[in-house]
């Protein structure tokens, strides 16, 4: 039988790796890499490099290139549906041909698999079309949630309380939920209308060389905390950066 | 100056443990363990396996009697304030005297230290108390949602979603707040009242030899949830749950 297995790498820091991830990368025979384009190529260096580093027999790296999304369509939850769908066709078609039947076949998933990332919903989708058998696990990892408190040195639950993560859209539409609110995924500093009861932790290129921290009440650090992120997304030509609200008594 | 490191070690698997954690394991003089009884004897012979596994160094074990915690009292809230202040004392002074000034103490934390632990908090009073001059780190690591998530092999989020965290106390009292809704420290299996519209992910010793998963419609799988519990629970002296509940569209 064909086995998928679908690795946690952590969240920037290649030491953010399990022992368990480490086994697991040792134990697979081709690499499945979905290409993003250019500009987040440090995101598939690091990639490379965890093989690199802990590879253990003959191996294959499969690149394929990403399917666009529709960027523009109002319909995103749709858009990214069938982004998704034209994935699992692409990746259908490797499990076929580039697997042999006892063969460990892997994708290494930023962060934790279970976080905001689709590569499980992929497989289950190519699972449940039923076209190639094979059995898949999933190797937890360090979330860039856990990073980013973990860098600022603070806790992501206070003492019996709850804690909501979510998207910088929902933020933008429905404020925050909770006096406690991680927010992903955010491509237009949702924040920045928050009035003073919130600190921020925010946290960009987490775990990595380029790691950038900042924090304190929203409207004292609101602005640089724009500032340093247009900065650092023309620079680098891309961003990955999360934060923690958290309402104060004040 | 004396160092002291907040290591997550995963939720249970040995093999959860990051590199960066075995090199911080690797680098400590003087491990703090909180003695929390017998019953939870398993989780204190844990941290020592990893301790012998992984130090590189002479080290030393400070193992100390964690204080007890008023289980009685309603203010729930104030007796673990309490009772983390107690424990701040404590730790106050092992830093004092059993730490030389070049040298890194090191609490091995359950899961991720940002996850409802009080470990962080209790360094940062001691810290914030300013009779002891240290610097700490916090080392991420897997959490027992991210263990939970990934040995059902299902996501936490949905596409664009958010998901909340809560305890078993909240939920009794307040209901599911969303349609993901993850629930840990719940003594009392409060999902059980919750309707057919609830899916269950459950889980309990996750990444132990004693892992136990259960996963299904809530009504359909409350009662079976509810004794393997008690008996799990009988069996082994304590037990360590958590689930996630997932609204569905049936
Ligand atoms: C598609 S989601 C994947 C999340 C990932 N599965 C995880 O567990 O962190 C990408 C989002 O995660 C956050 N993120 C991931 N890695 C990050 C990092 N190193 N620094 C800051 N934010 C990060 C950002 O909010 C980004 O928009
Ligand atoms: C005091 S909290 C600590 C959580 C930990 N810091 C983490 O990241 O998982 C303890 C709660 O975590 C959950 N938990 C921790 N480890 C677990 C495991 N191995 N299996 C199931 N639940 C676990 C349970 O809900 C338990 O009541």
């Amino acid at each position: 039988m064909k086995r998928i297995l679908i690795i946690g790498i952590g969240a920037g820091d290649p030491d953010h790796l399990t022992l368990q991830a480490v086994k697991a990368i040792a134990a697979t025979d081709v690499f499945f890499i979905l290409d993003k384009g250019e500009v987040k190529h440090d995101l598939v260096r690091l990639r490379h490099d965890l093989i690199e580093a802990h590879a253990r027999q003959p191996y294959r790296i499969v690149t394929v290139d990403d399917p666009e999304r529709d960027r523009i369509t109002p319909a995103y939850a749709a858009a990214v549906e069938d982004w998704r769908s034209r994935r699992a066709d692409i990746c259908e078609r490797l499990f076929r041909d580039e697997l042999a039947d006892d063969q460990v076949g892997a994708f290494l998933v930023w962060g934790d698999p279970g976080l905001y990332d689709s590569t499980l919903a992929i497989v289950e989708e190519i699972h449940r079309r039923g076209s190639v058998r094979f059995d898949h696990e999933v190797i937890p990892g360090v979330s860039s949630v856990s990073a980013l408190t973990a860098r600022h040195r603070t806790g992501l639950t206070r003492l019996t309380r709850p804690v909501h993560v979510t998207t910088g859209r929902r933020l933008a539409e429905e404020g925050p939920s909770a006096d406690d609110v991680v927010v992903m995924l955010d491509a237009h500093c949702a924040f920045a209308d928050l009035g003073d009861e919130y600190d921020i932790y925010w946290g960009a290129y987490l775990g990595t060389p380029d790691e950038i921290l900042v924090a304190g009440p929203v409207p004292e650090v609101a602005d640089r905390i724009r500032e340093v992120r247009a900065e650092a997304r023309a620079r680098k030509g891309w961003i990955m950066d999360t934060y923690l609200l958290r309402k104060t008594s004040r």
